[in-house]
């Protein structure tokens, strides 16, 4: 399998919201990427960034900087693909930021849990901006609903890291020729996130939060595998970004 | 029975920590009291405040604001009587800012949860600070451990409002001559937290909270009580303070 990280633009939040607390009242820049993975048994994504116009419309706040080519359909095109060619997509959950690109990918099956897809549809009241963007779904969308650990195929495994959301979930990906890549979402923001143990400051469920991160770093060691968050320029900036790989 | 809010200073933090999100980055002063209740079964207290030696230590950046007028005993010495005096006190949690004075009740019976109790020894890893002070329970202190609703006495009660932490609690008096009232400490920072169902920007379980805030306008409905936030200048300017008192 090839591994490639999408760079689907930015966004500004409070470090307070990355790391609960700490540094109220400084906005930091973030990165939002997806991940592509080509496989023998099929073409996958896990996550798909935010929709400028959504942004802009409802949560401008968040200063969104996306150039056209930050966009899934171009990302894709620089790995040789389109949207229409992928066969399964995964949001590690359904906030605006994660979902964005889901609009493109039209003959592709989601798969997701009932639970997460409940709070899209009825978020608790402190959810309601993170789940602003649920017009991808209501155009109608086929959908493979998954509960516990599940295969997506063969190397890539999803497992549930509740907390951030009800049924947020994180990617193990096992390609050959170099370590295991964990792609945690919003259970890790940043590294400092697993260093300290510390949650964001968006979160339904804050013990689950960290009992998530605990997880996390538990199978990095089991699997000798890698982390990468999901929110921060200095991690994002060290990776290779497509149309560069992992694996293979 | 007399009721008499007391004045225990004020502390300084976010304006998203008292409305969790909102106006990020904007410091607001806040009043910290406790209420003493004169009853014919016995002398009460709810709620302490923060002890300044403890707050400049361990949590100076909350700029404390305690004159020697603003403490306990003085605040006692104002309604007639002592901390020795004391037969029974509650606090509707144990951060630091509702225990403070809990160290001068030499004779009184803590009335608590051991789920509190819990979470005082052992917090979560983003509750540390809030758990801070907790050398008043060190010195040995007579308990009774409590669930669910609890007659303190005749028309006093305690209720379950989980959420800023495991077992909050909050207090329903009924005095004479005037319309009930709601004690309902940090599950109701401010008029603002009711009014918009907000949660505040600590809390164990957000869902929870949420959930108190509805339980306690409900009851407000059900007793014709009035609610008395815990933590705005606005709302506790407008009240009575000792000497002065509500009841009988």
């Amino acid at each position: 399998m090839k591994i490639y990280l999408l760079d689907l633009g930015s966004l500004v939040i409070d470090r307070s919201d990355v790391l609960w607390h700490l540094d109220v009242g400084t906005p930091v820049r973030f990165p939002v990427y997806g991940v592509y993975i080509d496989h023998p048994e099929g073409k996958f994504i896990f996550d798909t960034g935010y929709d400028l116009d959504h942004v802009n419309a409802v949560l401008p706040f968040e200063l969104p900087e996306q150039t056209p080519q930050q966009t899934l359909p171009e990302q894709l095109k620089l790995c040789g693909t389109t949207p229409d060619e992928i066969d399964y997509f995964v949001n590690s959950h359904f906030h605006f930021d994660h979902v964005g690109g889901n609009k493109y990918l039209g003959n592709a099956t989601l798969i997701t849990s009932k639970f997460e897809l409940r709070s899209l549809l009825v978020p608790e009241p402190f959810e309601r901006l993170g789940y602003s963007d649920v017009d991808w779904y209501e155009r109608g969308r086929p959908v493979k609903f998954v509960e516990d650990d599940y295969r997506l195929a063969e190397g890539l495994t999803l497992f549930n890291t509740p907390g951030h959301t009800i049924a947020h979930i994180s990617l193990l990906a096992e390609p050959e020729g170099r370590r295991p890549m964990i792609f945690a979402g919003d259970a890790v923001y940043t590294q400092e996130t697993l260093d300290k143990e510390i949650i964001g400051g968006f979160h339904l469920d804050p013990v689950q939060s960290v009992e998530a991160i605990r997880h996390i770093k538990e199978m990095a060691r089991e699997y000798d595998a890698e982390i990468f968050p999901s929110h921060e320029m200095e991690t994002w900036d060290s990776w290779k970004h497509a149309p560069e790989f992992y694996g293979d």
